[in-house]
């Protein structure tokens, strides 16, 4: 089906051979082009010599050269697809291409992931230092200029790639560039001052990490923070308005009574009511007006029921509503982005000769650079995945469901239905009996009753204080326990087994247990907190009901998202905490607020009680900006809110009052965070809900993982002139291997024919499809509509791209024994 | 049109005229007599004589009264509709009639409804009761039985309009007469022993309160708040779960630490959890712990974010979801069971002559009894709106839209723009400039420049404390305002200018400035209060932007709604608010709690600071369950959650540890209550950006209000026909006087037609209506389809309701002129 077609040529290079053509032939082929896009390639004239050449075979070379290109071009498109980069950014030239391709590996990607995690861990060593990792000015300025002189070699490599032009117009890059400046001159200065003076600027050192590649997903979020702003801000405004106003009827309803601290002067009214808005002074201040004329408490209980359970909540509605939004636009751009990026790269596959199909060999070239480790019988099967419609070339239609089948995991579908299907019939006859045991209901349910006798065990022994040490109830249900992972291991074979998220579970707490036990015979006192986690095994009891199933799903699958939200938000931390440190570090300590009304919280001093001596501390020093991991903790307190004041007070009172305002951005800073994030989750489960509400679908069955599966079947015949095809194309490539393979088990098992599964975790972006599948049909037509050429944009193009003939030097793998 | 089918015969009565017919005509007449639900009506055999009679003369008497008593079930019908009432409630017999009539009217609400504030209102006086209130318990024992009473003879009344059975069957009943008789037994014993026994049945009165008619939103509430536990306390047990687990570690690793209070037992560490989910004990609860182990504050982390972030806000999520749905199912299912009401009625209205169409003299006829206080002109207009098409007679797709008809408020349409068009020329002039000015942009910015002036002039004096007293700047910016109100007024009419809420909120805040000046004025201190009200002015300043009106609007829609789960959290609070008073009253009180953790914030000692003696008072004895108002403001406190736990230690370390259960518990119902809140607001709001979006509609335009409006004109020959008709029906009806005016406005207006407008609010429901446009058809074919007649049920019915001709001796209004 492949390999008859050397002689294609691609359908770009039609428009240099038919140069000497028509004109209204002309205009035709410039639609043609404009609908590739516009990359490198259409300069590729240069090198394709005109038609009519004697030299058949150097033409072919030529030919085959100017498809490597082609495919090159296709797979860096598709790239650009999967990743979601405009094509402003495409590499234009030679140049361009190397540094692209230089620029886009994992090793350059880790390179940078590296560099700013070590600018922002320098924050561990620099003072004010945590303690044990303090390192001289020396050392650390050095280590910054080096991360620092890293940052600015790749942002060469992207200058290089994007050109002087796109890298202006590049926002994010340009803003990198001006911090690196100000970064490098702030770090030269400390070399030669030898001593640090008030860095607030390494506030923005975060930008380094996020602008990597690996933290895609932290920038997607700030942008999504950034795009449920305008609204938010609006709802704050109507918040502070309201705050603002009930500060001067505070003021004017209880500033008479002198008992009352909180309300004395117009300042204190309205951080005052700045706190109880957060809740945290609530009901201290309400009390010394209450104690006065118990109807005070009216003031308060309006004050809270507008703005705490009215407009917090509103608030929460507006991002919600927005958050909705946004992420919809997300999936449909994301999803027009990648059709877009197929269509580019169709155009760069189809031949001149057949130009509405990609046959496999086109296939196959791409695919060596769009997945250079990929073997060639994942390729092949990917190539007939796509291919459903059996037909010798793939359609755009086909093409389309790229990014959908890229992804599978090619196995061979099993002959039997078991592991143990080709041992000898007694030891059949075993694992068949444990097989049925495992799956019992029954074996299920008196697992679940040993789990539940477990918890009640665990509750009892612990409330009678029988903690610790050999208890032999703990070695017989980690015996049970044991037991009932080997039989399932042996009963459903080892990757059946693991391959449910429950059962890893079961067998990592199990694992964890072991150890435990051993940490515990070998008196190993750090692994302690091993024995503690026993009670875990306990989770496995939600298995039960179907809800908890599904929650506990959602929870999985939002891990992932969360994760990155987590990091938003150490990124946001960060930039506090560096700003706390440079002007909080070291203000508060022991007995150190006696002026505040917060004295007690900070205090620390012996007193008698009874006979006895006691420490009675507030330890609310503790909660201070003395190095970045104490501030860490310190903005998690603040993050959780309660009491934040005390901490707020406690820096004010040993600076100025303009502290406060550090405390309240952050305050409102985390609250935007925070809605997001629980907008989110409010989203992703409500989203998941409705999902299994339309497709009437029991999401979360334990024994069916939900997952995309396709099949595809390859004959002899085809897997042996697929191996041909290969054997001309590149004789000396490694990984026919698996090929052969195929071949292979196809004479052991006789059949003339196998049968591939492919498999891959379902995503929220197949969700996505499902739910909005009719909103997707009109997007499609919508976005066809629009991008029909318009020549107009094409012959600015056109001008853009000068021969490239360079371009091409690098050309990886096979295609070098090819020339 | 009307007035000629005096002979006409209701549709029902052809199933008795045919009783001689054919057997398989009868079956056809079963199927109607099902579709008209059987109720009362279908024994009127009995009254109606065969036919065939001489006198034609006296069974045009019975006919008449046949026909009275045909509107008066259709009007029971509606109102059964209206207030979404059980069709298996209706009244089957005449005893039935009579009580039903008897207990469904204003009178006999309002007095359930003070029954039940009554006995609300008891436990301010019952001990322990508020100071100033304390009632003798001779004297409140026997108002207690005086409105026991009451509500038994309520009851009766409904046993007999309901029978037994049904009365039996009807859930909410038999609960409130088993409560009432327990109340009886208590009451009584009270009263024998002349002293109060622990009466914690006392918190079960809500119940009285919320089967009164007038909190139908109430019970909606509480159902909606039912129906939403099932998914909500799976949840809660996940929560609580994870609470148990982290309880164990948290005991097995803090408890070695001997300074360490919060994990020193089991019971301890589950506490300290607890309450740390609400964050009230933060960081306080990790400080022991993180002072000796930086690292511990892992663990709070973890648990904080697992409960608090993870599974609190899944909560929401799980609530939200189900309210969504339940939102939906309840909008669907109040609209099918009012499609079907209005079938019911149908069937009665039509005549055997013209059995699809209801003539304007049936529809009056049935208008009498459903609205007996509209006058003639609006029940012809009514009529009129509902009959589009301009037929003679009303078909049933146009009587299905009765409900959205009824509530129109009929107004006839100015001839002219203004109110002063039909003044003389100068003044019209005069008043046509203020109408410009007033309605010009620069006008309205100048004002709210004014305003912004003045929020800033407010915040300056109150800065600067010049407080209180004659300032000359309040009476400018008062005048100012009065000024702008007195041009409002008249260059747009009374009617335009008071139609608006904004112009309402204008015109209430300056009439209070206005109030509070004189009160400053005179020096009545009492409403010092209303000076304070001044910056509410500055909210008009928020009118500016779409987005705040949207949300105000919002705000302003939500209210009602948000009262009534206001009320249900009122009776959540009453229920608590009892139980605490019978088990916590008198317990706290200064310097009580010194044994506990808590004791700082009850100390009430005089300390030595310097050289003055200054009352150090902790304040929190006041939280207290004393009486009813203060149980209610402890009870708020608790909501509000911060520092909940205080009130909890204290009065623990004053009575059993068992009291935490009473703590606990109500955290989670008022955490279910305040979630669906939350979940209420965040519906509502998308809701309503939704539909925004849907109709591409700004909605929140200040100019216009969001009204439906519907229009019907009145010619000259029409409305003397519909005058002579009312002549001959009820020749000394009083209300035609309205039909009156329209010709006399006809007359004087020389047109020989009217047209009028009717305007009502919209409302939720209407908003529903084009949200859901789609699925709403899909409901009603689903419907028609399962409403088809069952012959099984019908002969159930007729079997069930014999003779009931003494029904009908209470025909109200004029029909009593009509025999």
């Amino acid at each position: 089906m492949a390999g008859s077609d050397d002689d294609d040529v691609p359908l770009i290079l039609t428009w240099d051979d038919a140069n000497c053509g028509l004109l209204s032939e002309e205009t035709e082929r410039v639609e043609v082009a404009s609908e590739n896009g516009g990359g490198y390639n259409i300069a590729n004239n240069a090198v394709i010599p005109t038609p009519g050449v004697q030299d058949h075979r150097s033409n072919l070379g030529t030919l085959r050269q100017s498809w490597e290109m082609n495919y090159q071009e296709a797979a860096i498109y598709l790239q650009e697809g999967e990743n979601n980069d405009k094509f402003f950014t495409h590499p234009r030239n030679s140049k361009a291409l190397a540094a692209y391709l230089f620029a886009h590996n994992h090793l350059f990607y880790m390179m940078e992931l590296l560099t700013g995690v070590l600018l922002m861990m320098l924050s561990l060593c620099e003072a004010p230092a945590v303690p044990s990792l303090r390192l001289d000015i020396y050392v650390h300025a050095t280590l910054e200029l080096l991360a620092l002189v890293m940052v600015a070699f790749e942002l060469c490599m992207k200058l290089r790639w994007l050109g002087l032009q796109t890298f202006i117009r590049h926002k994010r890059t340009m803003v990198k560039t001006c911090v690196l400046l100000l970064q490098f001159v702030e770090a030269i200065v400390v070399l030669v001052r030898q001593t640090s003076h008030l860095r607030v600027t390494r506030a923005l050192r975060p930008i380094f990490l996020v602008d990597c590649r690996y933290c895609g997903a932290v920038r997607r979020n700030l942008r999504q923070i950034f795009q449920s702003l305008p609204p938010f801000i609006d709802i704050l405004l109507l918040l502070l308005f309201f705050m603002v106003i009930f500060s001067i009827l505070g003021f004017y309803l209880f500033s008479p009574n002198t008992a009352d601290p909180y309300f004395n002067t117009l300042e204190n009214s309205i951080v005052s009511l700045f706190v109880l808005l957060t809740t945290a002074n609530f009901p201290d201040v309400m009390m010394p007006a209450y104690s006065r004329n118990r109807w005070s408490c009216v003031f308060f209980i309006v004050y809270l029921s507008i703005e705490l359970y009215f407009i917090m909540n509103l608030l929460l509605a507006v991002v919600f509503d927005t958050f909705n939004g946004v992420e919809k636009m997300k999936f449909k751009s994301l999803l027009l982005h990648k059709r877009s990026a197929i269509d580019h790269a169709f155009q760069l596959l189809v031949s001149r000769q057949r130009p509405n199909g990609v046959s496999f060999k086109q296939f196959d070239g791409l695919m060596r650079f769009y997945r250079p480790r990929m073997s060639a019988r994942d390729r092949f099967l990917t190539f007939k995945a796509l291919n459903q419609s059996g037909a010798p070339m793939l359609s755009l239609k086909d093409f389309y469901k790229f990014y959908e089948v890229i992804g599978l995991k090619w196995k061979a579908r099993r002959s039997g239905e078991h592991w143990f299907d080709d041992l000898p019939h007694t030891t059949f006859l075993i694992f068949k009996g444990i097989n049925i045991l495992v799956k019992s209901k029954a074996f299920q349910y008196a697992m679940y009753a040993v789990v539940a006798v477990n918890g009640v065990w665990i509750l009892v022994e612990t409330y009678m204080l029988n903690t610790g040490g050999f208890s032999w109830s703990h070695i017989v249900f980690l015996t049970i326990y044991g037991v009932e992972m080997l039989l399932k291991i042996t009963g459903l074979g080892p990757l059946a087994y693991f391959s449910s998220g429950w059962n890893l579970f079961d067998f990592s707490v199990t694992l964890f247990a072991f150890l435990g036990l051993i940490a515990l015979a070998f008196d190993m006192e750090p692994f302690y907190f091993i024995v503690v986690l026993r009670p875990l095994q306990l989770l496995r009891l939600f298995k039960i009901k179907l809800r908890y199933r599904n929650v506990l799903d959602t929870m999985f699958e939002l891990f992932p998202r969360m994760a990155s939200l987590g990091l938003t938000l150490i990124i946001f931390y960060y930039s506090f905490a560096i700003v706390g440190m440079e002007f909080f570090a070291d203000v508060v300590y022991p007995n150190c607020c006696n002026t505040s009304t917060v004295a007690a919280s900070y205090r620390q001093v012996n007193i008698t009680v009874g006979n006895r001596t006691v420490l009675d501390e507030g330890y609310y020093y503790l909660n201070n900006f003395n190095n970045i991991l104490s501030s860490f903790v310190t903005l998690f307190e603040l993050t959780v809110v309660n009491n934040w004041y005390i901490t707020m007070e406690g820096v004010t009172s040993q600076t100025t009052h303009w502290s406060r305002l550090y405390f309240m951005t952050f305050y409102i800073v985390t609250m935007v965070v925070m809605t997001i994030i629980v907008a989110f989750i409010l989203d992703a489960f409500v989203f998941r809900m409705n999902y299994c509400r339309k497709n009437r679908e029991p999401v979360g069955d334990p024994e069916d993982e939900n997952g995309i599966v396709y099949e595809a079947e390859v004959t002899r015949v085809e897997a042996l002139a697929t191996l041909e095809l290969y054997k001309q194309t590149c004789p000396g490539g490694s990984n026919l291997n698996s090929l052969q393979g195929v071949l292979l088990s196809m004479e052991r098992s006789g059949h003339s024919s196998l049968v591939y599964l492919g498999r891959r975790s379902r995503t929220k972006s197949d969700l996505s499809m499902k739910m909005y599948e009719e909103e997707i049909q009109e997007w499609y037509e919508e976005y066809s509509r629009e991008s029909l050429p318009q020549p107009s944009q094409l012959s600015d193009r056109e001008t853009d791209h000068p021969s490239q003939e360079e371009a091409y030097q690098d050309v990886r793998q096979c295609s070098h024994s090819i020339n």
